[in-house]
């Protein structure tokens, strides 16, 4: 069966592409296969029948025939490991590209996402103004790290892989911010993961079911 | 050759097992595999050396013949690949438990770290007190969705698995903060992972290095 991803039905970013459905998508892109897009509201995402499939009553799922798969990295992974395009035959260069995919996930996300925290969850509160600074410290810290590390390279390790793919997704969260500006070579990776045509079906496809003209990549 | 892994050589919990090369020790045991540890002090975290092989100045790191891996999730995926007892060899079974995997480090751990990003990092500022409130609550959002999954099962899905091992890991982190403790089932979850003989070796072998008595597994 065509796989079924679901998203949200009214993404909260208003189609820019952050919502993790699109890192789902694009991958399904840079492999080439089709897929379909089930939309799900806030209020079914924390229904039984959503939590069923994803206990936390987040997006993305993945179903195809009686696998059913959440976590954005795992989906990402399964999808990899099955179509080539996002992993590199070697299995040494393979593990490495996984690294990246974790990297991306587990240590260049987490202070990122702080910032959507401290405005969404905390904007209110008396220290929000106070607080930024330190937040924005740490992420300047990592992207200093992530900097070093790719230097002049193209990709983080030899040809584009699902942990580039990963790592883009999460630095373009950073773009409202202003954040990225500071790391000139991180926005040319970043500009190199966008200009990817896969990329650009992927975000049009979500944008589209922003826009009402699609549903469907 | 023997793996070789990295390890704090002053382990900033005093010997908890909380630094995160107890989770590779713990999946090197549960393969039986052996390994050694190579101790490194925080200076030579941040110094060129290492940073060459974990560009994020943290442990653990993996090397394996001409493999250098990190990121403990990435590391222990390399491990449960290539050696019987972290994975299912089912293919839908191994994709769902690769999800607990990323469940655990992507979506539990977070909201954890900031208990410790809130102690140590923001422990002296004026809304640190208030604030902790809004910490525990998101930590309690998600232990009470990822109990409501677990349900009166042993492990996550089926038989232990990677996820458990990670999961029983970030959740390990919760015990000073007594919030697990609201939790029966996850406390009992939590209990069956350290029960089991290989996170006992690993835990020993991780506090010997504090007490000066061994360093390697």
């Amino acid at each position: 069966m065509t796989p079924i991803i679901t998203a949200f039905e009214r993404s909260p970013d208003g189609g820019k592409g952050l919502a993790r459905d699109t890192r789902v998508r694009w991958a399904l892109e840079e492999v080439g296969q089709p897929y379909e897009v089930r939309l799900v509201s806030f209020h079914a995402m924390k229904a039984p029948a959503h939590l069923s499939l994803q206990p936390f009553g987040q997006i993305p799922t993945y179903e195809e025939d009686d696998l059913v798969l959440f976590e954005t990295g795992a989906i990402i992974l399964h999808i990899a490991e099955r179509h080539a395009g996002l992993l590199p035959n070697d299995g040494n260069a393979r593990a490495r590209a996984i690294t990246w995919m974790f990297a991306a996930l587990n240590t260049v996300e987490p202070p990122i996402l702080e910032l959507s925290t401290a405005k969404f969850q905390e904007g209110d509160k008396p220290w929000a103004q106070e607080r930024l600074p330190l937040i924005m410290d740490r992420i300047r810290h990592r992207l200093d790290q992530l900097s070093a590390r790719l230097g002049d390279a193209d990709w983080l390790d030899g040809a584009f892989s699902a942990g580039d793919l990963l790592m883009v997704s999460v630095l373009l969260r950073l773009r409202p911010s202003g954040l990225l500006d500071a790391f000139p070579k991180l926005v040319a990776y970043v500009a190199r993961g966008e200009a990817r045509p896969a990329y650009q079906q992927a975000f049009a496809a979500q944008l589209a079911v922003f826009t009402g003209k699609s549903s469907a990549g």
